[in-house]
């Protein structure tokens, strides 16, 4: 049986990144895509890498007919996200890519987004989209809120040695390596090529970065007690791609077992030998996350580090692994296009 | 059925990419891979972006049992892989990606390469892989010689012009610029980051480049004449990708208007609207070509820009273009995946 | 002596690089910076590579005090730039880097820039500022036209060869490879990290590039006739530098003999023994032109390469050339800076 | 008075910056270049970006008279560099590059670089280079030890925190991303621009990276104990720059009063207002240091990030800052080029 799915906001990276995986999907086809100041054209105009699919136009979303639809994929700006899906059919499912839905705390998402959620009871019934760590939830959802890219990188290298308790939960720090197309086709000076070229920027620094409420939210959830991360984040000359370096404090060989079994049955997620660490190159265009283990010279530390691509296994490929669970299909359908190296 | 191919060189990039793709093939199955030099070692170790496949160890070549398959991918090195396939079992399809069987004329072969044949029967039996222009002698081929990947380009942007004679045979330029990849995983001070990034290399000028060869032979060919085309290629940096801008001199709307026409039914080749020309991040990972044709001020006069990937449509995907043709499968199988943008 | 300069439209590329240059150079001191948008900033908090440097804040122009200079670098926005200049003290020496006083002919600029020119005397008045062919004229100027980057590159190629008329006039196409800070710090999607890394794009082909305008006046002032060249600019994923390869007809030994005999004495453009070419990064950062020849296999042709910083030569670099010689001082004061490299 | 500057080992990357840096210089002449394997060539053959450089060519070590100089700059790979300096005349100041003469205690040498130190007596003569911090020491040194270029911006991150007590010297992380040049122009897979663009590769992790033989010694020496630090170097796709983010555990604004404070004089030392944090592009191509300290949301903790050029301040300019100290000429001489930005 085939499915039919809505891209809302197709013209931004996710956006592509959904058209461009959903193209290989046995059973998905794309019935509407939504961009609101691009409505009337044709996606090859606004991805020219697309164009030899064969897609509907863009439209406005108030042109959209959404009961053609069994599945919609909400690409929009946060906020903007939580005015749109109020209004869209009960018996749609719905995967959100935004910010929106991320957070449960009305509270928690008012301190980060600086203004109050104005759809409560969607953020009440929405289902954190971490597919690993909920897929019994996602598969009954209809509203799945898809990760923060970095949010996810950092819990694959985290969730499995918080919830074992290996590690110290007092002193997680996590380093994270950020590529560009994370922050969007957003016409902004520090995105620039000159600028952003030969660099490495850290930026939102000290707490501040908006994916710490899912870090907040998470571990302390999976911990049973506040657990709350040092975060930096640096924006570096790379298009895709999210390395995340934690340091943790723990026994360094429980800490890869602990991660090697957690993960041993998952596709998605491989964890290379002892002492071995991931490259960023090496996930780029997949689905995977390659995470590694070091152990320090100082006894009792160690090093996690976790490689995704942010536009697919951090955005758009778990959001369509998220929909394959919904929809009732095979988890990887869709999803196992190799990397792209070099 | 399933088809069994072995791939000789599989620890180059054109080894990679062939096992990127076929890992999405329906019906192809590697049963072996032979890289001499790190005989031993599982692919995950030389490529570890391909470490979520279930892939034969590297061998040796003299270790492959060629009978367990009925398709040999051979991407070794020129002068090497006629020594090597002359030994393959008669019965086994070949499809060979370095330079040794793509000119027809041994003498031609020992001008641009500097040594004779040392294979001349398998020379003249093996048919230059340019799929489009080569379909029904490739689908009852035993050898298909892989295109030079420059090569390719220029012929997408030229060869109907040429065949129609809608432009001056005396006066066309190729200007290339070429990413590194096409270079190889070869330790040379040039294809160092140093050295290249922030940098456009001009190499082989004046005449000498190798692909001037097969130009020479394909374009005579066409035309009934003798053919030399003027080709400077430039390396440029970025890792996949080649760019051609032709210069030719003839009617530009009829130029458009043959290759359009000329490229209509193909799946591959997508000829841009009159005016507009493509940029090579728009292929990047794909088996698509784009072109695009805009005409001078200069009455009489116009340009024919082509773009692929020199990993995939310029080499890897070529060939299991080819080798789809030879097998009897759809040509498009493994190969439809959209390019991986941004 | 010590000369003041004031930098009109300080917060641009160009605006920075003159800051960088300046701050080595011997005897000329900043005494006002403007940039409307940014009035009131430091310079380091737009440029914070500068900020070792003891500057003066932002100013809008009509707070600047022209009165306390004796030159003006003006790295404004064409239009604005003639709008500006008019109404500068009649004493002070002007260097304007924007398009504006370039092209000799009224309808030449309106033409080309699409609107009438309203300062037509000043037009009249202004010195063509490609330093090495119009030293005598500038150095009696009070107002000198910078010239375009890519005009400057094409010409540094050409005019010995034109003057001297050792190549076709009628057959000379510039392929040109323009890293991205040419288009300055302004944000178009085009010029984003990623939408141009691992890209090269072909822009205004077909004749409508502006600084074709440059190339008609000059090539054909220099010809006694009337020259139009077919160029085409590509934009590649660098951040400073220019590489034309320039296609000519003409004895190559003769055309490399020209270049050398007519660049012999100059500082700052060094050609290459025959049969070498330049590359792009081997100039970065520098005043320096490296120029090449390499004949073609088809006799009686030749490319001729040349590569530049378009931000100093081909810029801010030429600008403070030209006001070396306005002053009086030393041509190549504060410009023997090395390349950086790599 | 003109001073006389032998360089051996010219033909890498620190060799050729010290040249590009030497050639601004007011007082120092090159009268020797030294390159084994490429003896005989002109350096403008090695690093064309030099030709316009009046320089002498390449020799053997053994064909140089030391008696025509009265300062060597040797930038030999370590063991060589022993071996070397060993037989240089007496009277002749030395600045080695390499890591020979860094570590004072020779067992910490050989546990880092594995083999014994054969000239032990040097080694005890040497003085660390670090310049801000050993300034009387350099001033009258005979062989001064370049600091390695990682070590170099670790130690200005946080010398002064530590020398004052203001944070915890068991909790220090120095996670570190280092532009390739500082790896050389060695010809390492790892290198190449198809692996390592797009790409951030960890390496050395766990505390094996040799540079930490430098934090142990200088850090200990610091606080009167033993100073452990945990280190992660980050290989990232950009040719110049390090940018470290060392996370101590203190109070945020102590620590940036003691840096700010500690580095008030200092020319090459910048430290931005509390909170900004610098941007590794910002420093490229100069001998600047920026710093920047940030407070984290969790209390008694807080990020220093320090970013400086490998080539310039992590080696070849620290070499001439420190040449210029033991020649009695003005310290910044030849250094205080602007940073070239984009």
């Amino acid at each position: 049986m085939s499915h039919k799915a809505i891209i809302l906001g197709a013209s931004g990276y996710t956006g592509a990144e959904l058209v461009r995986l959903i193209s290989t999907h046995p059973s998905i086809d794309i019935v509407a895509l939504s961009a609101d100041r691009k409505a009337g054209m044709e996606m090859a105009e606004v991805f020219p890498h697309l164009r030899h699919l064969d897609l509907p136009k863009l439209q406005k979303i108030d042109e959209i007919d959404f009961n053609r639809a069994n599945i919609v994929f909400c690409a929009l700006p946060h906020a903007t996200s939580q005015a749109v899906i109020r209004t869209l059919p009960a018996d749609i499912k719905i995967i959100d890519l935004s910010a929106d839905f991320r957070l449960r705390d009305p509270e928690a998402y008012e301190a980060w987004y600086g203004k109050p959620h104005s759809a409560i009871d969607l953020q009440e019934e929405a289902v954190y989209g971490l597919t690993e760590f909920y897929r019994d939830e996602i598969e009954g959802a209809r509203l799945v809120a898809g990760t923060g890219c970095n949010a996810a990188t950092g819990q694959y290298a985290l969730r499995p040695l918080i919830e074992a308790g290996v590690i110290d939960l007092d002193e997680i720090i996590i380093d994270l390596k950020a590529a560009v197309s994370g922050a969007g086709r957003s016409l902004k000076e520090m995105l620039l090529h000159a600028e952003l070229s030969e660099s490495v920027v850290p930026y939102s620094a000290g707490g501040k970065h908006r994916h710490l409420g899912e870090f907040d939210q998470e571990f302390s959830k999976l911990a049973g007690r506040e657990v709350k991360v040092q975060f930096t984040p640096h924006l570096i000359p790379a298009d895709r791609g999210i390395l995340v370096t934690a340091y943790v404090k723990g026994d360094p060989n429980e800490i890869h077992k602990t991660l090697a079994d957690a993960y041993g049955d998952e596709t998605f997620l491989q964890v290379l030998p002892f002492g071995e660490l991931p490259q960023m190159k090496h996930i780029r265009g997949s689905n995977f996350c390659h995470l590694g283990v070091a152990g320090d010279r100082l006894p009792g530390r160690a090093i996690v580090v976790a490689v995704l691509d942010n536009l697919t296994k951090g955005s758009s490929g778990q959001a369509l692994q998220n929909a394959n669970l919904m929809l009732g299909e095979e988890e990887t359908a869709g999803l196992t296009l190799a990397p792209v190296f070099p």
